[in-house]
């Protein structure tokens, strides 16, 4: 029945490359598949004003103008409270509709002076960068022997009176991001409890060209808090090799690092409102407007904000407007622990079953588009998955399972509430990541022109699609 | 007539599987050819027994025992000094020859407090590294507007009004070493010939993350010598961008940086002897012992030091020592200019012509080795290609032409000594080149057993054939 129905859309011109996946477990109605199909032409015609049209290249260009204005945007900075004013002046300039901020607390930790140094058995500079919250060292420094272990088990299987007031050199292998990064999140912690008063870790990446990757770290209530900072993957590995080989290491170890307290920053947000609903089954695209204070935060997550916002810009550009409100909105304070989207969360939680249909968010990169990683349930995931099937355009856009649509909208996929994050060719993620690395050389312009061709047609589909997106919404 | 000679030979055993390359201009005696084939078996002895043998993996464990020891090794440094006393020591234990040092005067530069940050129109710190020779600022430093070009040609292309009292930065694209390198060894100079007062270049690598990369500068003698150091490659671009688009930049440099004069280091000289030459036909097989103060020096030149040194150390627990003498020559003062090469020149060209035979360098790497850089006359070339056939047990290895066998032997090959530079699979050599990425996580250990018994074989096949290499010395 499918099959026959196909080929009658074969005969229809623009529809009739339209590639046939069936699923087996799906079970849409014929009504819906030709509906969903008959997006066909205006999915092509965004692709390809995105991607070969007047769009080429502005997104890379809007990333550029971004980043190189106001640098790096760290929770608590001027320079992040800066851009959020640049962009609620921008969407307002392009006449998106409700351009606003709203309030979220976020910390305001600032990095000082840092600086260690391998002081025995030979000198040698450690160039280092401390973890987001971590406290300073008291004036002066520390200066302690080492122990390098290279997983918790080893470290837990060392006696206290071995760990009392060393410095612990975490040198984990990587073995992915969800993995390695718990001895940069939890490592202070584990350390402090068998008495080390400093920790270090190998920076979390597969790669490296000399450079020390920050994040966030978070102490343990009941556990002193002692300074913790990254080293770089080859000082890391050489501290492992010497201390394998016997030598005593010591290392001073300087930071003015501190913890200022909260900040109120803003989430930022802009809309392409719907032509039928407005503030009801709203389609969300989101990023986050923050980054570390090294590097210029081109990649995480500068792109995945630009994508967002400018989704809504190129369709309005194009006098496309959908049925429901697409509404971007740019998270703040994401790499101090998700506190702008926690926020944005409490705030629109009680009428969350009115107020949205779908989430997307893009934060692990802007590389070449590889598809969504979806979050929700089957049937929502069928209605998906024939969306993206209208994608070709751009290649074979998969669907696999996500458990999230993306950090900051973690409340809402835990939630039930459907939605999905961009899949992109990020292999080299890490590499670049929370590094002085994350800056314009790691955006392509056509790799961007395809994730927000991508991202403005699958969010437009979604939000002008005659039926809402199914939730199976847990909690209110 | 070669063919029914090779025809011969396949009935022979080991050497059967040689497979026959004929060089059209080529026309080795028989007698020759047969005598280089016949080292087929002790060249698959000495290959087998460094890659797969009981040598397997040492030449990486030396080289982290040496770089993990002494770190980085920077002309006129303690470190420097001490790993050239390590390694008189460690040769003579290993029972080498006529193990000693040979002075050279090298220049004494330290890098101080180097800083260097965008005042206007943002700030934004901007990680710097001072090149080599560079002056320092005044006390204080310098703030100045910015002119940023791309090209000499751009720069001489502009008014002196326009550069004067500015600080200029040169963003060229990367063409190669030769070509880009240009900037970093004469950008200050032709900046400071225009009235600019310092001087920034981008980075000269085709890839970064986020590590500024040094290398020497040279000042032109009749110019002001204006203060210059080197941007990543992520804030060169960035520069270029915000200028292009008509922002005035303002930047902040301070450098401490100070020209200490001459010191007196000493190149490292250890030998197998040869049974039947001793100080005269030396083949000599070389990298560098000093490094830049950034990284640890693994790759540039730790790597060709170590392939050379142990060529011997293993050649001689083989138990094979050839008719002529195998001379390790590490140099000192490379990095700063080629003083340690300039020196031995110096030294030795007097008796140069009886004193050698064949010179060999590795200083572009040891990543997996594909064959040579050949320089020489024809003659020699033909003898050095049919040595190179019997390499075949670690793949096709090439043979080149190169107008010297390395930095350090320019002088030799100028005179006209034949002589040979290691090819590798180095395309990401400038990657790590100069920064903090120069590490032993660039080295692996097979690509360094199979570059060690390549030059081990192909130094011991030409210190043992009954006839030296042809030589054309065009001074003396």
């Amino acid at each position: 029945m499918l099959k026959l129905f196909v080929l009658n859309l074969l005969l229809l011109g623009s529809i009739a490359a339209l590639p046939l996946k069936e699923s087996n477990s799906c079970q849409l109605s014929e009504d819906l598949l030709y509906e969903i199909r008959s997006y066909g032409p205006i999915v092509h015609k965004i692709i390809n004003e995105i991607v070969h049209g007047s769009f080429a290249g502005q997104t890379w260009q809007s990333l550029a103008d971004l980043t190189d204005t106001f640098g790096h945007r760290m929770s608590g900075s001027q320079q992040l409270e800066d851009a959020i004013d640049y962009v609620v002046r921008e969407m307002t300039q392009e006449g998106l509709d409700n351009v606003h901020t709203e309030d979220a607390g976020v910390p305001h930790w600032v990095r000082g002076y840092e600086k260690a140094q391998l002081v025995e058995p030979n000198r040698l500079d450690l160039p280092i960068l401390g973890l987001g919250s971590s406290v300073g060292t008291p004036p002066g420094g520390i200066t302690a022997d080492v122990v390098v272990v290279e997983s918790f088990d080893e470290l837990n299987g060392l006696s206290n009176e071995t760990v009392e007031g060393k410095i612990v050199v975490f040198v984990p292998q990587w073995v992915n991001y969800g993995v390695t990064g718990e001895y940069r999140r939890l490592g202070a912690s584990a350390a402090a409890r068998k008495g080390a008063v400093a920790s270090l870790i190998r920076s979390v990446t597969q790669f490296s060209i000399g450079s020390p990757h920050t994040g966030v770290q978070q102490y343990e209530e009941d556990v002193q808090k002692i300074p913790t900072a990254s080293l770089t993957v080859e000082h890391a590995e050489m501290l492992l090799r010497k201390y394998r080989r016997g030598e005593k290491l010591r290392i001073h170890l300087e930071m003015q690092d501190e913890n200022l307290g909260m900040f109120t920053s803003r989430n930022t947000i802009g809309e392409l409102e719907g032509l039928v609903y407005k503030n009801n089954s709203v389609v969300v695209v989101s990023g986050h407007l923050d980054s570390w204070d090294v590097g210029l935060g081109a990649m995480d997550d500068a792109g995945g904000v630009m994508i967002s916002w400018k989704a809504l810009t190129y369709l309005k550009a194009m006098g496309l407007r959908p049925r429901r409100t697409l509404r971007a909105v740019l998270f703040t304070g994401e790499e101090q622990g998700v506190w702008g989207g926690s926020q944005y969360y409490e705030d629109h939680k009680e009428h969350g079953e009115e107020e949205f249909n779908f989430f997307f968010e893009s934060d692990s990169g802007t590389f070449d588009p590889l598809g969504f990683g979806f979050s929700g349930n089957d049937e929502a995931r069928c209605i998906f998955e024939e969306i993206i099937n209208l994608m070709y355009p751009l290649g074979d856009m998969q669907v696999t399972s996500s458990s999230s649509a993306g950090p900051d909208l973690s409340d809402w996929s835990s939630a039930g509430y459907p939605g999905a994050g961009l899949l992109n060719a990020n292999d080299k993620y890490f590499w670049f990541h929370h590094s002085a690395g994350d800056s314009m050389l790691v955006e392509d312009p056509v790799a961007l022109d395809r994730c927000a061709a991508l991202w403005a047609a699958t969010a437009y589909v979604i939000a002008d699609l005659s039926v809402a997106m199914p939730k199976t919404v847990l909690k209110n």
